[in-house]
């Protein structure tokens, strides 16, 4: 494969951008590309429902959601039979190369798209190149298309060098809700993981730059609260109200007000709120979508049990029920030493790349940190690298772009250090 | 045209509610019924725009809202011209019966249905009687459809009486929004009125009761605020954002929180809110749906000016902008002690009237205070008369209904009146 | 007793005002003039712990303030062995005339002055004619001086009339701060009142002006919340404390916002709040002394029920401990029929009276309701009356003082009816 | 000097603390001790208003408090000449020993006590010893009596050395309200300093461990808010009132709730708050005592500047005016590597101290920065040096105390780096 090919390749991707559990095309998309590059080098590919843990699923959308992205998936070329596997926002793939005795390492690369609608001004490349999103409101705005791209190149590239040990490449799905790293962390492929390496482009840095170890995931929590009262009419008897229009502002006054902490970086945000029916109706119902985070996932827990007090008080105190549910959660994880050696030493002799730093913070969230947690706690080591792209606009931005050469540098340095882990003794 | 015909009319409009200046069935519907019933004897017809005042229509739908509404009347049997001079949301109707020297006596009927779904229990009986609404999501849950069908039954009865003088009824649109009862008072029709009867059937008064004069209409002014901050990414950069959510909460504690007034009632409600796009973005946008009443219309603006002080406030607080619009407003009003005294005579005397209330209390608000002031203000006077009817469930719920004998009361009880005051003096 | 006499004794009382449960030289005074003035005409005589139910005394300050204000009446001429019988701020008296055969009739009088500065501005008639307070800080600024002088008055009137039942004058403590009302409901004395008499000068009444009955009381609960949390340095450990301050100030908020109530008036104040101990320190403790009135005692204990919701919540929703107090209390009342009718009688054939207004509404709350429900609660009848005085500063004001003719319009009033109550049967 | 002698005096001055801009004795008798130990030694030595620079004296108490200390000063046996130079509140020294040519080297110790009551307990040392607080109320609870005695101990060291150059000790007053540091980095005293340390003692460090650095210092600015609305009878006309504490209960919501910074660490505190007069008045006035911190200056100052937004708007929202004062404020800071270096290494050499760390973080605010930066921006370098100290209680508690063995410690490390710093080219 060359890297022309890879970036024809993240065209495609970037041109049918599928969001969280709706990655059918993506998926079918992989299958079909690894299959027919790579063929007999590849031992295994887990598909769908044998990828993940099913169960673990998070912030899965509702099937009507599901059915029509997968019915828009069929209108393509891709594999019918793969599709089928999917059905039901089971989508993601574990793709498998053994190379006899030597460690097993994993690379995690994520695939979803994000809702939101893609520039089409003709300063923004992918729309004046003719690959800008096919579907209008989704978008891949944080580079995930580059992502699954460098997934199959690194495959392509460890199929034919003189690694020894077990590859197993994780095309993640759902990331931007954090709703997929936990499946594949309670998926049985992850048990046998010595190394796990996971990556990002951009983040800031530059065409040329890498940060060979990324720390400063904030473990976060999404929690939905849904607060019911009782209607009245609002001139005849307010008194007979329950108010969960009350009570939800309450408790958004004192979500942000929660203690910041000592330890480190705190967040809260209530990011989604709705609640009543008319002007003249005491609102009986209201909800609040927040999250937490926390620079720890003790940080991320103290800030929600807090949370869950203010909205507990809060609709008790306006004589109204609450639901609180967590949805999806990621925790916080930190690059291992000797994995950013390793890629730090490798990132140095790459072609094109100009500038190796040794650690930088996210000061976001990432569900790869489950996998890395997985792989840690099991007493593997765990690495997320940061390969430098110029991005013309921000991260999930409508003018967000890859530099298509950070694709080639992704590959060089990944590949790298996964050769340099499996270097036969010789 | 017998008590039968009446309910048959009555039956005909409860199953094509219409909600607010979407009343075009309805409206043609009435025109129809007049036209076939009364031909000759009615002096004048005035339709759509030239029944109201068109730029004091307040609370006005979209056009495809309106588009559709109007649509769908066409696949009716109503007349195709009639509905024409409809379009764009231009409803209602007065029509005008003179009969020589005497006095201008105006009836305002209002005609609209409320976006609710309609119950579909058998033991509600316009379900089992087969005239439940045809249009899901709207229903006539407060009675409007009798009040047209007395309209018109009032005006066969006065066509056939020795009544001296003129008489205009107003079928009034957008009663529920408080939005149609402007447009009527602003109209030239209302202005040579001397005495103007309201009506309202059911305000928890069973079927045989009668209130002579009611009272107690609170002055209401609809608000809705629109917050304007930026949005950030909440566990990037919380600094950077300028939260809508936060500023709308602030509000909406201390809309509520307004100082009560001592000179009487006053009433405050954040009906409906919203805000935010996703739990991970730092909201820039929240908006505030909100209504201010009072005993007064001073008691009204009182609450009017400090909520608008909270809204502005709130957005300083948090460095968002706020535009305020001013929607709906009906200012208070009473009944004048002489109509009230003939209403009740009358009512005494009428079949089927077990008990005559001199004077009650709404405890809401109406926009036919805008007609009421209207001819108040202008020397003559006014009176407001509820016609009690069993109802099953309450006022603007899903199991709303009227008896319909009450119907025959209602127009025994205005034509009664009416006569009374266009008494020739022989 | 003269005119004279009655306004040499105001002016005694006015220059040594004394607040709640403080009246030592006040009930001294009142005491010693009624054995001199009345002697054997007194039947009975009850002086503090026997006017009062004593566990029944409601906002009773400490010790050492009441200390002080014992102390310092002990430096005047009255007598020292009835000073002592009051020890511990047990005030009040009632005095008993008893005539044969009857009704007894009670009349009751407020005795406390307020805990605030009098005008020494010699446009301040007592500053000007030499009878301004000597304490200073204390003030007879709501007319308590006249009342207790009319009810001596009253008495001396009576003795020498031909009424025929019983007269039992209450002189009553703590009405300022709702804290003597119910001392004396509670006792024996109330109980075989038939018919209750109360009054109070002014209420924007000009002197010649008299209400025969007052209605409208408000009924009123004083609250007093103090919440505990736990400090912690603000700069090192935020998270550690569990801050009283943010409770307060939630609970603040929401108190404001309680829902009105479509039965009638409703009142919340939190009328002083303090917390906290430096800027550094996070606060552990804070408290809120809040009021809240009602129409009806059922509309006060409405309110009540909602904010101590309000705090509880509050005190949780910050992890605090929260301790609620109620304070002083004082029911709803209204003044009976018959009584009024014949107060209006006596009042227009009082000299110096130019206006009877039948009824008027007082806004505000006061205390004499525990005295008007224990007989009305037992079938006896109640009446409060207004009696008009000019006032130049408004009622709690420096300037407020009384137009002493009206002593003798309170005089002729309320003796005259309970004569008229006790007239024989000849 | 030996170390008894010093061990004496910061007994002495254990027993006599004073709080910020009170250190009458304290600062007479550094005087006193500094003029019969050093004599022609010390080549000057600048007292009260010569040693700062008394405009930017911060957070000065009241006339009568800094009288009542004064006067209580001058009942001791310090010399009286020495008192009157302090009058007013102009306390703190700044003494200067010459020697020849080197660099110019500062020392700052600070000298004042806290309000609050000490111990009695014989668990704690100064009581059961006999040198416990005289002054109730007062208490050297953050080991300021060891600052001081310190840097007499260095004068005394440096005195006998061949150090070449210039030593100032600067003994600061008023720390602890953060008010005396910008009063000395505005004298004259600091301009030619090149290399300025700082000390405390303990801060959780152990007797035997010192900290060569520390940073983290938060900057910290306070605030003082007096809202002013309009007071009116709660149950009359609620209405009429503009209620401060409604003002200052929203702004308390909000202060808390001011978006964490992604930059570092902030804090806000409303640590003293209150309001009203009485529960049946709306409350006229009300005042909030906050800080605000940031980790460097410009986040104390985004703090500053979104709180008093807050404060702004929350009166206005509530019809109040607020004015708002800025009181005492210190900028952050940290140490320099060079002189962590020249600390680090004698340290490491000092008899008794058992572990040197390089760095720490301090995590609270001091007014040192204010020197500190002074030196800094004219091209000097600072170090803020901790000497641990076992201390039963902890900082500002009632039985904090310090190991006495180390303030040798802190003489011989200090003055170690002094001697090294002015070491002779010979």
């Amino acid at each position: 494969m060359t890297a022309d090919d890879l970036v024809t390749l993240r065209r495609d991707l970037h041109q049918r951008p599928e969001p969280a559990w709706r990655e059918f095309y993506t998926t079918a998309r992989i299958v079909d590309e690894l299959e027919s590059r790579l063929g007999d080098d590849l031992d295994a590919l887990h598909v769908g429902p044998e990828a993940i843990a099913g169960d673990h699923r998070l912030a899965v959308p509702d099937d009507a959601e599901l059915t029509r992205w997968y019915e828009q998936a069929h209108e393509t070329d891709v594999d019918t039979a793969t599709l089928e596997r999917l059905e039901g926002g089971y989508t993601g793939a574990v793709a498998v190369i053994e190379r006899g005795e030597g460690p097993t390492v994993g690379l995690r690369v994520d695939i979803d798209g994000l809702p939101r609608p893609e520039s089409a001004e003709l300063s923004h490349k992918p729309a004046a190149a003719g690959f800008r999103s096919e579907h209008e409101g989704a978008m891949h705005a944080c580079g995930h298309d580059a992502h699954a791209t460098i997934g199959i190149g690194v495959l392509e590239r460890i199929a034919d060098s003189d690694f020894a040990g077990t590859l197993k490449v994780f095309f993640q799905p759902a990331e931007e809700v954090v709703g997929g790293g936990k499946s594949m962390a309670e998926s049985e492929h992850i048990r046998d993981v010595d190394s796990l390496l996971a990556m990002h482009v951009g983040l800031d840095h530059p065409t040329g730059e890498v940060v060979a170890g990324i720390d400063g995931f904030l473990a976060v929590s999404h929690l939905e609260a849904a607060f019911t009262g009782e209607s009245a009419h609002a001139g005849g008897h307010p008194e007979q109200g329950r108010n969960a229009v009350q009570a939800m502002a309450t408790a958004v006054q004192n979500l942000y007000a929660i203690p910041r902490h000592n330890d480190g970086k705190t967040r809260v945000n209530a990011g989604v709120v709705e609640g009543g029916s008319a002007a003249n109706v005491i609102p009986d119902e209201a909800r609040i979508v927040a999250e937490v985070r926390g620079e720890t996932t003790d940080l991320m827990e103290y800030m929600k049990h807090r949370a869950e007090q203010v909205l507990r008080s809060a609709a008790e105190m306006h004589d109204c029920e609450v639901s609180i549910e967590t949805g999806a959660e990621a925790p916080s994880a930190s690059s291992d030493d000797e994995l950013v050696s390793i890629v730090a030493d490798v990132a140095g002799e790459t072609a094109g790349v100009e500038r190796v730093l040794e650690r930088d913070e996210l000061g976001g969230s990432e569900d790869a940190t489950y996998l890395m947690r997985a792989v840690q706690e099991r007493g593997g080591s765990a690495c997320y690298v940061g390969v430098g792209t110029d991005h013309p606009g921000g991260h999930h931005t409508a003018t967000f772009d890859v530099d298509e050469a950070s694709i080639g540098h992704g590959v060089d340095i990944l590949a790298g250090t996964i050769e340099r882990l499996g270097r036969r003794a010789d």
